[in-house]
């Protein structure tokens, strides 16, 4: 290949999948040999990482994955999804649709968390206690006033994917599989914020970060693997969508307009700013 | 609840998750129940389906969607999304720009696929034999000069992937856990388009089409479980691309300028169509 | 360059737009000349078609991008831009989940009458009457009962951006800037659909699409021009939502819970499907 | 209405639009009165700023949205869009995909430029000269090592679309239409980065944002303009793309495969990691 040619070619290198033809490897392992012999969680983590997990660690990536699949239609994500179907576009448009709004707020928050749960514990690695550590970091939210990612849910007093995914951590962690390190800023962290005068517990952003922290995950990849988990809820919505007949379907029934609360009606001035224009 | 507001309320109704304070329900079952109970693909099918499978159907399921994570860079979806991230989204924002793509051409090369099954299917069922109803369809495609949807491979002579998914499948037809008809014709249309003097041998979309229609899912789940599965190679190549220090990349290095092949050079004409606007 | 670099710069061909150091041309044209001489709607025109239009052409093509720009926050389109700004998405993001819901039924109506009013132009050009062609028309879907795209409107019983864009198009019949056969169809359909119990005036798809075919646009820019007008409502709204403090906007409020319409409580099955996996 | 049903009225409230059967009014107009009487880049003015602009301030605004509507297949999101019309997108999918790529690095310039524009400003309004408060920004971006928003292009020497944009706004400031103080920062901030060994001249980013701060606008709207004017790039090229027969459209011809840099072939584990799992 010409040098330029080849600089083409390198402008795409990849270190994840070689293809020639007739042969498809990924990180290396031909894909005939992976369908089969790895399951969906274990080739989810040999894609994003390079390398295969354990079986105990596949498992704890399992969990997660199984615990953020939906939260119901009045999640924005799910409900541009379901607009875009009745919109009349095929459901991957839609389910990018609903991929989209998983961003900063709405899907980040594990990631945002993870990197709450590095600071705790670089700061228990100079010597402080995960419970000073945490004090100092909650005492800085409230100050900024900002929400602490993980923690705390709008529509649940005790989040219900907590203790399953918490549990897991906790044995895993007992059984040698992970370290654990990250487990205990996390609970300290939650201890902290349980001594207000209302608890604030852990919530999935937060379960889930603490189980990808101690299973050496890169911060970004939490959002990630989110997307991947709630994209099963949003082919699961964007399909019910499908079989009913609503077309271009709006947040509200056409029975209640949006309220309007702007300039009262006006008459576009005669002369002046737009005269003879166009 | 008023009228209005019970309107608002069934605008967004469902059947796929129950939310009340502390509880989520996904199709009845508790969360905290399903999580470690039940795999990442038999989550899928319970959400998609409304029901578990057993475990020989989530297999089924599984190999599908270990089988089609990533084709490499070359692919548009995987490239768009590489880009996205050079442009500075985050990788939800990078992953929909992929999901996006994988459109009628890209992606819904297996639900057309099912539909094809289901049409010899519905021919045999009356009477015709598979090869017959075969050769019939595949005389009318050349007629019309189109692609047979889940047959052939622009880069593959033979798809590595579709023996270990045609063995699966006929493993579990004669096991029967399925019931092996759409595994019949699908068997019997790859014979006929080997009669001619090039064989167009099944690709990874006619493969899973075919697994997909045993398990009795509908055509456009085809397109979505594909695109669950290729999220996988698009989180991993969005990923890898966060790691390198290239901005705004385009499809092309700076060494190879785009062809023009337009209108040469001119002059905005001074009077006329313009003059005097704006 | 060698010859598959070669290739890889003809594999991004364009006839649109020619770069070199220190040189933007667009359609031949000098970009410097352009700005200051040519109006948006003239840049639009030549972008998409390649030559520059006369002034009457582009002040009929701005008109439909000034009627289209908006019709409040009810629209799936200008809802799921607001939800994706309050789930932390950029203004481009949020605009590009907005205009991927523009799709068949959203944004596609206008394509779609374009082709009708083309069928109808064929049948007259070919010795029908207008009022014949268009009463076959309208029998056709009738007996299909779907709708007929560019007429009727959910919400007006007379939509206020007929009229105007009407009146433009007749004017221009009259003075000779197009010639009028496809608005001769598209008032000769609006009046077989006056005839039965309730009319079905024309709404702006119809009246756009006129409008487009008289300039002798293709159908698919109907689309297309139609996402430009409406990106300004998407930009206006995406803003207004920035400046306000929901996080996580669905399309409810929180009081009032989406219906559950599935499978009554359950436990997950101890034994079986899923027993000792994962 | 009762309250809770006024309560979902009220979460989709807007000052934007506001609907009645039979009536738009935008900003407070009746749409029919403004189809006809304003132009395109009025009514964008309108519709995000919620007053008609005077004709002079209208004109700066058109002058960018002509400057900035392409820059060549070589741009990602233009590239990104022609992959996703060759995967059988529709115009709206294949125009949002583009658009979702002017994120931070690729659209988001002008908005940052217009933060620095401001910064300059607030140091030249509490004493400093324009030129020590440029020298002060220039040295801190050279210590941090990264790029300064709006100045220097990656391709061309000099970005031709500046000198038409500054002049417009010099003309502008001297005949009063504007108030010309960032006007004066951004051309002492090009004059200090002319300073060095290689002058690094203002770009369209920069050109624009000093218009848009000059016309009063919010820098997250920089941003928004842009993709309203690269949208017209993005419907040219998807455009041209849908007459072209290329299917599944990757960023390099099939002669040159990307390469690939990752683990060399090797096999899976017979026995651990994954043993017995599916």
């Amino acid at each position: 290949m010409s040098d330029r040619a080849q600089e083409a070619a390198d402008w795409w290198a990849t270190s994840i999948t070689d293809i020639e033809p007739g042969e498809i490897r990924l990180r290396g392992y031909p894909i005939e040999e992976l369908i089969g012999a790895v399951s969906f969680p274990q080739m989810i983590w040999l894609m994003v990482r390079g390398e295969l997990p354990s079986e105990d660690e596949a498992r704890l990536l399992e969990l997660t994955l199984v615990a953020a699949v939906d939260h119901g239609p009045q999640a924005p994500s799910i409900a541009a999804a379901r607009m875009a179907v009745s919109c009349g576009l095929a459901l991957n448009n839609a389910m990018a649709t609903g991929v989209n709004l998983l961003g900063d707020v709405h899907g980040g928050a594990g990631q945002q968390c993870m990197g709450i749960l590095q600071e705790l514990k670089t700061a228990v690695d100079q010597g402080e206690s995960p419970t000073t550590a945490a004090r100092a970091l909650v005492a800085a939210y409230k100050d900024r006033g900002t929400f602490l990612p993980g923690f705390g849910h709008r529509f649940h007093p005790l989040d219900p994917r907590r203790d399953p995914l918490m549990h897991a951590v906790e044995r895993a962690a007992r059984d040698g599989v992970v370290e654990g390190h990250y487990l205990e800023v996390a609970l300290a962290l939650e201890s902290v914020l349980a001594e207000g005068s209302r608890p604030i517990p852990m919530n999935i952003d937060g379960a889930t970060a603490t189980i990808y922290a101690e299973l050496g995950l890169a911060p970004e990849l939490a959002r990630g693997l989110f997307v991947l988990s709630r994209s099963v809820g949003l082919l699961a919505h964007a399909r019910e969508q499908q079989l009913e007949p609503t077309r271009i379907k709006g947040p509200l029934p056409k029975s209640i307009p949006a309220t309007y609360t702007g300039t009262p009606p006006r008459s576009v001035p005669h002369t002046s700013p737009t005269d003879g224009h166009p």
